[in-house]
C-alpha cells in the first residue's frame, strides 16, 4: 500500500485512481494489536489512564434519541470548554475530528499549492511523519530542515528561508525535545507573512514550557494545534482543536464547510467537553505521567541508554551497544511489549517508548534488563 | 462567509488564506435551531424516530476506559455489519465520518484535477449542493447536466459526454425522484473508464428501487455511497460508507491514510454496528416513514400542492398559487416549523419538507391550511 513511487516514473497502480492517489505514499500509523490480544502497548503514545470520570457522568444522563439530529457544526460545547481551559475566546478555537483532521485542514487553508508558487512549507526533517504526507497529498511543496546533532530545532534555520508556511511540533516527535517559547517567538517575528503552525500534541507533558497559546493575540500568523488523544486520554474519541486569531479560524471553517459540515459527532462533543472541564483530573494525570517518565528515564540511563530530555509522554532512547534498537524492538514484541521502531536514517538507532503505568514500565524495564543481560553474556 | 467570487477577479479576503480558501463558496447546511428551542424540524431530512434500542444496549456495556486507545482504523465492526446488511464482503466496504467525508474522499480519489486533464465530472444541475463545492475545493472540473422538465435524470445525457467521472444522487435531492436501476446500469456501461458514484443517502425510502449495491461485482467502476444519518436515525453520530469493488475501496483507504488515519471514533463504531445489526427496527422505521409520506403527499395534493413522486424521506412540493414557496417557508418558520427553501432558479418555487412523525405532520398540515385560507381570504 505504501510502495514508494517517484514522480518522474509514475506508473498507474490502478486506472480508476487519479494521479495523486497513484503516486502518494500514505501515512503508516503504529501497529494495533487485534482486539482481545493482551500486550503492553507503548507504541502509539496513548495515555495509560482512563479519561476523566466526568465523561462517564455526562454520558449517563444523555438521551441517545438525540443522535437522530445532526450535531452542532462548530462543536460549540467543546469550543467553549477548550476556550476556558486555554484562556482564549471561543472565536479563537476550531474543533476537528482528531488533531490529524485539524492539521489536514491547516495544510489546505494557509499554504499555497505548488502550482501557485515556488515557496515551500518548512518542516523539521525529523518530526511527525504525517507532515510530508499532507504536503504531498495536498500538493504543497515541503522543505525538510535538518535538526541539530542533539535533535534540537534551531530557530535561525527558519528565519531566512523563503517559505509559504512553517510547521513545527513542540515538543517534537519522535525526539521528545522541547523548543523554548522564545525561539518560537523569533520564528513568528521573522516570518510575518507566513502562517506558523505549532503542533502541541504533547505540550501537557513539557514541564517548563509555556504553551504557544500564550502568544495568540500577539501574533496573527500563529496557529497552535492540540489533541485530546494524549493528555485527556481520549485517543479513541477523535477530538483535536486549533487556537488562533479569529481570521485564521475563519479560514479553517471555510475549508471544513467545503468538506464535511459536521465533523465532530454528538457523543464526542459531550464527552470531550466534560473532559476539558475537569482540570483537576487533567493536572493529576499529567503529573503522574511526568513522574513515571522521570523515573523510567533514570532507570534506562542506569542501564546504559542515552536519550534527550523528554517533554512528552514518551522517551526517545538509544540502547547501549551491542544491543540494537531493531533487535530490542523485535524481542520486546515477542514478549508482548510493543514500542515504536522507525526503520529510517538518523532515528533508526532509537526506540520511541510511550510512558505507561508504573506497573507497565516495571515490566518493560525488567524485559529490557533481560535483553541486556543476554547480549552481555553471549 | 459564502460570498461568491469569480475566479477572474479573485481578490483576497484574507492574506493568510491560500488562493483556494479565498475563492471558494463553502456549502451551507440547513439552519439548526439553538439547543432547547422547541421547533418542528422538517428542514434537514433527519429521521423523527430514535435509533435502534440496540444502540443503547451496546453503550450500556461499554467500558469508557477504552477511549484512551485509538480506534480501529478501518472501523472493522461497522465494515462487517454493513457488509452483512448490504450483502457484500467486508473488503467491499469503506467507512467514513459521515457520508459527506466519504464523498469528499471519492472526489479526491477517482477524479482528476483540472490541471491534469480537461474532462469534467458530470453532476445533475439540481442535486446535492455539496457536489459542486467538492469539485471546486478539490479542483475537479464539474459539468452540470440539466434535469428534464419533470425533474427526471435522463441516462442518455450521461452516455456520450466525455468525462472523468459521474456523480448522481438516487433518489435525487431535493427533487425526491428515483432513477430506475436499469438507467444506472446503462450509464455504467456507457462509461467503462470512469468511476460512477451513486449517492444512495435516501435509498431506504424508495420502495420499488433496488439499491445499486446489487450491481457491485458486475461493474468495477461503480461506487455506491450510503449514510446512516437518515434510515438509521444517526445523523448525530456521523457514519457513512462506500460500497465498491475492492480495488476502488483500496483507493479510498490510500486517501484516508493521507488525511486522517482514524476517522471513525470508538463510540461511533460501537453504536453504528449495533444499529446495522437490527434489521427489524430498520424495516419498521422506514415503513412508518414511507406510510406517513404517502398520507402527507395526498393531503398536500388535496390542498393544491404539486410534487414529483417521492422515493425519499421528504417531499419536494410546490404550493398552490397565489401562495409562494418563500412566503410559506417564512410563515411556517414564524410558527415554529422549519422546512427547507432554496432561493435558487428552477427550485425556488418548491419547498423540501422532511417527513416527521404523524403528529408533527398533522401540525404541519394544519399550519399550511391556515396559510392557504389566509391567502384565499385576503
Amino acid at each position: 500500500m505504501s510502495r514508494r513511487i517517484r514522480k518522474s516514473e509514475v506508473r498507474k497502480l490502478n486506472n480508476y485512481w487519479n494521479k495523486k492517489i497513484n503516486s502518494i505514499e500514505p501515512y503508516v500509523a503504529g501497529e494495533q494489536p487485534a482486539e482481545g490480544v493482551k500486550v503492553i502497548k507503548l507504541n502509539t503514545n496513548e495515555n495509560p489512564y482512563p479519561p476523566s470520570p466526568e465523561c462517564k457522568k455526562a454520558l449517563e444522563s444523555y438521551d441517545l434519541a438525540d443522535l437522530r439530529l445532526y450535531p452542532n457544526t462548530d462543536a460549540m460545547s467543546i469550543k467553549e470548554a477548550a476556550a476556558k481551559a486555554e484562556g482564549v475566546a471561543p472565536e479563537n478555537v476550531f474543533v476537528g475530528n482528531g488533531s490529524d483532521e485539524v492539521l489536514a485542514l491547516v495544510w489546505q487553508t494557509y499554504w499555497e499549492k505548488e502550482y501557485d508558487q515556488d515557496k515551500a512549507v518548512l518542516v523539521p526533517e525529523i518530526s511527525y511523519s504525517f507532515y510530508p504526507v499532507y504536503s504531498d497529498f495536498y500538493s504543497v511543496r515541503c522543505r525538510k530542515i535538518p535538526l541539530k546533532d542533539d535533535f534540537s530545532i534551531d530557530w535561525q534555520d527558519y528565519a531566512d528561508v523563503p517559505n509559504c508556511g512553517i510547521a513545527i511540533a513542540n515538543p517534537n516527535a519522535p525526539t521528545s525535545k522541547v523548543m523554548p517559547l522564545e525561539d518560537i517567538e523569533k520564528i513568528l517575528k521573522a516570518n510575518p507573512d507566513s502562517v506558523v503552525m505549532i503542533d502541541e500534541a504533547y505540550q501537557a507533558f513539557a514541564e517548563d514550557y509555556v504553551s504557544a497559546v500564550s502568544l495568540i493575540g500577539k501574533y496573527k500568523n500563529l496557529v497552535v494545534v492540540k489533541t485530546m488523544s494524549k493528555a485527556y486520554s481520549l485517543a479513541g474519541l477523535r477530538v483535536g482543536y486549533a487556537i488562533a486569531d479569529k481570521d485564521l479560524i475563519e479560514g479553517l471553517i471555510r475549508a471544513r464547510d467545503s468538506f464535511n459540515s459536521y465533523p465532530v459527532d454528538r457523543l464526542a462533543q459531550l464527552i470531550a467537553s466534560a473532559a476539558l472541564g475537569d482540570r483537576e483530573y487533567y493536572e493529576e494525570t499529567r503529573a503522574k505521567i511526568i513522574s513515571t517518565r522521570k523515573r523510567v528515564a533514570e532507570e534506562l540511563k542506569a542501564l546504559g541508554f542515552t536519550m534527550p530530555d523528554s517533554g512528552a509522554n514518551f522517551l526517545f532512547a538509544k540502547p547501549p551497544l551491542p544491543l540494537k534498537a531493531e533487535t530490542l524492538y523485535k524481542n520486546l514484541k515477542a514478549k508482548g511489549i510493543l514500542v515504536r521502531y522507525f526503520n529510517k536514517p538518523v532515528i533508526g538507532d532509537y526506540l520511541r517508548i510511550t510512558v505507561g503505568t508504573d506497573g507497565e514500565m516495571d515490566e518493560f524495564i525488567a524485559r529490557v534488563r533481560e535483553e541486556i543481560d543476554y547480549v552481555k553474556n553471549s
